[in-house]
């Protein structure tokens, strides 16, 4: 335990207002320049470049069925009553490199997806005849071109399959490989490093020492951010001792594009987070006019490649980290990845009970959500405490309702807005 | 290539239904039985066990601010007309294993989450004082108890603190690293292997043999499975040789909880994907009644550990193949992960236009949904050719429209049901 300094001076000052600090962070972020990924790293990230085939799709005419390429006049008038039979004279099998020509009179055996012997009017079916391999005899006409696949009737060479933007689907991901694209340029999702600060946190699955609590803002933020499909890491717990605090920050700022860190923000003495940002510069720390979440602070690390990392420090209380996070570093996440929607969608609801805000403060009450009786609004009923320290009441809830800055009462009935905590990454 | 045996002789008969195949499907399997991961695998996954903390939560008595703890009657009274002096005897850090007891006309200074001293009876926040550590001028008296956290408020050891079939959200990570929890028990989503069959295919990013295509089914399948959430892996291609196919199989099975296959299962004399699983046994071949993707086979292999492994043979068409992975494969992948929701929500909507579907099959078409005019039911307009070959039409579809086995002719303007082909996770 290092030695405190003296408390710092408390600066009563005016509170800046969420969207002003939300605003701040927002403008200092831009969205990460593309990078080439291989296709099975490509899932669900958003499309950099428009995509223009290098081929035909087909890339060349071959058979939609497994069956017999023939000339039509050779089969002309075939059916049960009065079967032909041709002999089959070669065999192409899907991938085949050298295929013989269809001479007339004769059938040539083929597989789906096969190149067409040159010469081919439609392909028989094996459904259509007996199968044979010698001579086949045929109780069906084809109509022309009937069971042919034509090169580029799916795609044309140089023909843009896929804009710029677009969400990569499953779909999309078989139509690059497709046309032939190992690789495509998409935005990336922000890598995201956090830190637990505090040298009363340990980890869990470890035994207490006297005095200590489990570290849950790493494995909760980490998830968070995940969440959001971000690789996020855990650079684990950071005593409070700033040749510490300032090593972990400089390896985080080396391997991330954001940097979350959780606690030694407040008026302590111990707060060191604070203390070593102070000295580096490039951070500014903010009380913000919000419950709970109110000593915020953002800016940039600078890595040692140059990269000016956004950092955000927030608050050690498990609720007021997890809340802060929603509120401010799930929209910056977002720009970062390119996202045009920043924020969760706001969902009405009324509230199922009465409770006050502090004046000029925005309040976000964790609650849950139920439907409303006959088919009204989803009802918000608050889940126990409002502690900052409660996170059982925290996971209990599913929704954040988000009460104005100018308002000090909320009356049970009265129209909210709620943040359902559903899945972040749509 | 090998020498191709006789064609197989078409086997007519009656077709199975799509209600029917999936049935058979879902019958053979069962869900996953639990593991354990850590925390950081756990994201999203369901809970399979009920989870009870086996500590306090708060563990021991703590300051929820920054500032002094005092007992009331040395603070009665304090204001800022009347200030109150008390000399400042010890200094409480959170993590703090020896903390000295709080005799009466003195002040302890404490940190946020530090443990109490014995005799606090509130906590000045630092705000309401000057702050000093020598002696501290106290300038507003605090209720009783205030800013004190106690023990267990927020979870009594032994407490529920959550119940088993939740799905494991940031808040309820950050709960179970609070009460200590380093790994859970979960639900584990399948591991999932897919082989690429036929000697025609060539992976996207190398050069195109004469009469080869690239492989799509493989990247579109992975992601597929990926998007379910489930660890999926391309085994890459095989090509059309049994003894490939066998020793492909055989690895699948041995490190998968899923096989799934494309390719080489129809009436091609080169199928040996279906002449390998018919030589092992285990695995149906079906003729199924939709458009697309009829030729479909279903059963298990036999891993190395005892395991039977449900493995999907799919038809190699890039529609048929993405098609039969919707229809068939991932309600058996929701299963075996435990999930309640086997099926995408259908959604209401309106044809934009008028096509016709075989009779006696249940047709998927690829379409668009757009909004409804006037606020009605969406539109869905198929896009482009339903050539099961088109995969840049499947790519440019957002949904799949479900035409019933019976209905010959859709009708522009007549209701139609469909699957959005949203983010498949949730």
């Amino acid at each position: 335990m290092p030695t405190p300094g003296p408390m710092p001076t408390p600066t009563p000052g005016a509170l800046r207002t969420v969207d002003e600090h939300l605003a701040g962070c927002l403008a200092a972020v831009d969205v990460l320049a593309p990078v080439d990924v291989a296709l099975a790293d490509a899932l669900d990230l958003l499309l950099a470049e428009p995509v223009r085939s290098a081929l035909d799709l087909p890339r060349f005419d071959n058979s939609a069925m497994d069956g017999y390429a023939v000339r039509l006049a050779d089969v002309a008038g075939a059916a049960p009553g009065t079967p032909v039979a041709l002999p089959v004279r070669g065999d192409v099998a899907a991938g085949a490199a050298a295929v013989p020509p269809l001479a007339a009179g004769t059938a040539v055996r083929i597989m789906t997806g096969a190149p067409l012997p040159s010469g081919t009017e439609a392909v028989v079916p094996v459904e259509w005849t007996d199968a044979r391999t010698d001579t086949v005899t045929i109780t069906r006409a084809p109509d022309p071109g009937q069971f042919l696949r034509h090169a580029g009737e799916d795609v044309r060479d140089g023909e843009e399959v896929l804009a710029a933007g677009i969400r990569l689907a499953p779909r999309h991901l078989a139509l690059l490989a497709a046309v032939g694209r190992a690789t495509v340029s998409v935005h990336p999702r922000p890598r995201v490093v956090v830190i637990s600060s505090g040298s009363e946190l340990t980890p869990a699955g470890e035994p207490l020492p006297p005095g200590h609590i489990h570290d849950s803002n790493g494995p909760g933020l980490v998830a968070a951010a995940r969440d959001l499909g971000s690789p996020a890491r855990h650079a684990g717990i950071v005593a409070d001792d700033a040749d510490a605090v300032r090593a972990a920050l400089a390896d985080a700022a080396a391997h991330a594009d954001l940097v979350v860190t959780s606690g030694g923000v407040s008026a302590g003495a111990y707060d060191t987070v604070k203390a070593v940002l102070r000295d580096l510069g490039g951070v500014t720390f903010t009380k913000v006019a919000m419950q709970p979440g109110m000593p915020q602070g953002f800016g940039t690390l600078a890595a040692p490649d140059g990269r000016a990392v956004p950092v955000f420090t927030l608050p050690g209380n498990p609720v007021s980290s997890l809340v802060s996070f929603e509120v401010f570093v799930r929209p910056v996440l977002r720009r970062l990845a390119g996202e045009a929607t920043l924020h969760r969608p706001a969902v009405p609801a009324v509230a199922g009970a009465s409770w006050s805000s502090p004046a000029g403060r925005r309040q976000f009450v964790r609650a849950t959500l139920a439907p409303g009786p006959d088919g009204g609004p989803p009802v918000a009923m608050p889940v126990g405490g409002q502690g900052s320290h409660l996170v059982a009441d925290l996971a209990a809830a599913d929704c954040l309702v988000v009460v104005p800055d100018a308002v000090t009462a909320v009356a049970a009935g009265s129209p909210v807005t709620c943040l359902p905590l559903e899945r972040g990454r749509r």
